[in-house]
């Protein structure tokens, strides 16, 4: 337990690709805790895709991230000091603390104590999590997979979309994902049980996806945009859905690409749905019960990429951003 | 009342734009009535935008038009002869009988008697028609119009946009249209009654659009595509809704323009949604109703551009296609 607090600040805000200068690191001392206040110290901080927006001025469905001020990010912690009844020392909670080692809370507002006994602490930034409720709402609330229905995932390796996929497949949907490079794919099917992956770098991707959705496409999970989409929505059938969820190819591109074939959208009807997790408060406790039980069960995997020390957790996000990471990125704030 | 019959036939698939020679106008004999037929002679043909796809060979949710065939089409008309008990001459008949003066229709399927007692016969192929049950379907279906709601409609003086926006005031929204040119535009105020117009041939298109929707856009009727969606998605409030009916602007480009800001419809969350009104025959009687109540009740107002002569259908078509028209465009078949 370090004596100081460190926090990952925005130095700046980048235009195109993130750089590790854009953040820096600060130090300095863990504050006290005042009336009614909690102290957590995280244990581990979740990188995800949305960060990269929030590092933007623009207006957006959440308020950028401050310059001088620790990045926000998704945290699961202990608390180590608490002047709140609801709270005490020990207690393991999940918050949306940032990049930060220390963090203060008034009245414990927005932590949830989590039990680590059958689930693991850090499933709780990931299949258990903000990841997990994602995958559950686009695929419950918008894509409707059954018994069928061909279902892809874009990064289908990554937190959400190996969730996504699986989830599709437990509702009875064939599953087929998209991620980058042999090693995710092998991994995708043969440790997630999708029924087929394919690799959007082979220079066969187009050819490559075509034959594994023998009957089109009816639900796409769209994580990355970019010609990954354009590749899929030219193998959509009619009445196909697609939860918008992520496009995170474009979010570095200073002119990013949309999508140029909307004419197939009309033609086959399609429904394309802009979604984000935070908008429906109401469904996290039904998604979160079911995602829990799914995963003391064994029938909903994960895998994880820790990186070490909170000090690259900037290299980390950037290696996430390209798709570095394999599974869920999370960094153990202090080693 | 000619001797003959006469057809205007699909003489070659056309690249690009459209050209009069692709069509073909052929004479031929009025075809003998047998057993259970009914002759009907077609008095208005609909010219609309969904008939430049059925000209490509592509796969679209319709079968392509056939080289050497007539095109296809809606038509209202007469029966002058009837070997079926359901039809007898005089009846005034709504089909889809294309472009042709006279066609023969065994048993009488798909044709529809209808009344011009109150709605003259050709608002059954406007807004009593298809056009009008395609903007009942994307408004009611699709758009949620209420109170409070801005709704944007391109091609605003067209058969469809002209309905669109009606429909959207009908149910307590704010109608905002967009059209081209000074003549169209105070038509869609004036007498249609919505409460503005912008015209996108203007240099201030984008700044216009802006200034008459201070709280946004929360629904965006799509007819044209290209320039037109690019500087509507820029104004989408969050939760907007896009009932994507139809991209008349790209139709006649070999590489048509899609949708570049694909990072709005993610980040406010938008719905997207292509139809087509075939799909849902189950609703027509219900919207035919209600919008013949409309019409009646002067509550839904429309214009008809008519070209005169089948010979003109042709040159109409493809003046239609660039906005050429005043409203729904029709073509009385015999001078």
């Amino acid at each position: 337990m370090t004596a100081k607090n460190v926090k990952v600040t925005l130095a700046r805000r980048p235009t195109g690709w993130v750089q590790e200068s854009d953040f820096r690191i600060v130090e300095s001392a863990i504050p006290d805790v005042g009336s009614g206040q909690v102290l957590v110290r995280n244990h581990f901080l979740s990188l995800d895709p949305y960060m990269r927006g929030r590092m933007n001025d623009s207006a957006s469905y959440a308020e950028p991230a401050k310059i001088g001020e620790p990045m926000v990010g998704g945290t699961v912690g202990e608390v180590v000091k608490s002047n709140s009844e609801k709270f005490s020392p020990g207690d393991m909670v999940v918050g949306f603390l940032g990049w930060q080692l220390y963090a203060l809370v008034d009245r414990g507002i927005g932590l949830t104590k989590i039990s680590t006994k059958v689930v693991p602490a850090t499933a709780y930034l990931g299949a258990v999590g903000m990841p997990g409720v994602t995958a559950w709402m686009g695929m419950t609330q918008i894509a409707e997979p059954k018994e069928g229905k061909t279902a892809v995932i874009s990064a289908a390796s990554g937190a959400v979309g190996s969730a996504a996929g699986q989830i599709a497949k437990i509702k009875g949907a064939r599953a087929v994902g998209i991620a980058g490079g042999k090693k995710k794919c092998d991994y995708v099917v043969e440790e997630l049980g999708f029924d087929a992956c394919v690799d959007y770098r082979s220079e066969t991707f187009a050819a490559d996806l075509k034959k594994v959705v023998p009957r089109g496409i009816d639900i796409y999970f769209e994580n990355v945009g970019g010609k990954v989409l354009e590749t899929v929505v030219a193998l959509l059938n009619p009445f196909a859905r697609i939860p918008l969820c992520g496009l995170i190819s474009q979010y570095n591109e200073v002119r990013p690409h949309g999508l140029d074939n909307l004419q197939a959208i009309l033609t086959n009807r399609v429904l394309m749905q802009g979604f984000i997790v935070s908008d429906r408060l109401d469904i996290w406790p039904a998604a979160l019960t079911e995602l829990g039980g799914w995963v003391a069960a064994g029938k909903l995997k994960y895998r994880e990429t820790i990186a070490q020390g909170i000090e690259h957790a900037p290299a980390a996000f950037i290696g996430m951003l390209k798709g570095e990471n394999f599974g869920k990125q999370l960094v153990k704030l202090v080693v």
